[in-house]
């Protein structure tokens, strides 16, 4: 844990409510006289942005081999790292951001990368900078889409095999065992109310906020 | 060293004459019946040139750390390495590669990366396709600056401090003692025919080429 920020990350497959929590907790944090920064990844710097952008959009009939995409993703949290997190946990901030190394480990395992790469890599770029709390979005893949199917909302979740989602759960849920004093599992399905209050509990227990 | 091709990477400073031994030994190794596959670091394939480009042009005012380089590196020699020099290896080709991973050892350990980190990376990277062969070209920086001015070449050697030459010299010798199996040092000073003679009896000896 950091002497002066907190940094906490949100993980959790698509359309688990991530934005949603985001959005409470950054107005939560805000009223109890913190300053909070919210950001994301990929992303969150300039130079985040650039590499997010190759990462996405290879050239022309290419792909990139899941190892160079676990690169890449690095390459970009390298640099949000360092212009963005680091100088604001400095100063004393709560730093919320929307996925981290966490989403790495998790999709880029069920691409093929052995969990031994991915946290070797993580672990050099990461460096002393862990999440000092990871809140962990957690449902049934079949609940969520039941969910979005009744506020008919249709998007890229629907369109990717159940498979899979279960695969992203399941590495999200590992990590969660593996690291039971970083993470904590929320329940996804409850309300947005019900969530935050979770999320709430969460960092009062863990990070014992002033 | 693989069952098929083989691996000869050369490595070395600016100056040393990599590109007059690499377009000798691909003559004289051509003459010898071996089909000879030519490429170069950072690059070599689309995605690699892409990631090159990446790294070294980033956008406007910002600028790699050097962690952050020696990823984009290793991303991009990931590519080079799925899409051209397995496979030609995999033909039976010999592959004669411009500078490759110790390049990334030398230049960005300097930067400032921990050798740990970098082959910690390099050994996730590269796997099992390590050079067979790999001929560092060496000589003292202020002979090669005298011999670039005799023939009245200046270019971007000659702006850097002789400082800097100095330790990328000492860091490729320092990896050729590390690994003498697979490194040859050459006088870089010799004429281009007593350098490719000498790099032509390194691979006699040390790849018994049929």
């Amino acid at each position: 844990m950091t002497d002066l920020g907190r940094f906490i990350t949100l993980e959790g497959g698509e359309g688990t409510g991530k934005s949603t929590l985001i959005a409470g907790l950054e107005g939560a944090l805000s009223a109890r006289g913190h300053d909070v920064v919210v950001t994301r990844e990929p992303g969150g710097t300039k130079l985040a942005e650039a590499v997010r952008n190759l990462a996405l959009h290879p050239p022309e009939d290419q792909a990139w081999s899941p190892l160079a995409h676990a690169l890449l993703m690095n390459t970009s949290r390298d640099d949000h790292l360092r212009n963005l997190i680091r100088p604001a946990l400095a100063r004393g901030s709560w730093v919320i951001c929307d996925r981290f190394a966490d989403s790495t480990r998790a999709y880029q395992s069920i691409d093929g990368v052995t969990p031994e790469d991915l946290l070797a890599i993580e672990a050099i770029v990461v460096g002393d900078t862990r999440p000092d709390l990871t809140l962990i979005l957690d449902a049934a893949p079949n609940a969520l889409a039941e969910r979005r199917h009744q506020r008919n909302v249709s998007d890229v979740f629907e369109r990717k095999a159940t498979e899979f989602h279960e695969r992203v759960r399941s590495a999200f849920l590992e990590i969660a065992e593996s690291e039971p004093e970083r993470c904590v599992v929320l329940d996804a399905l409850g309300s947005p109310d019900q969530v935050l209050t979770a999320a709430l509990n969460a960092i009062d227990t863990r990070l014992d906020p002033s």
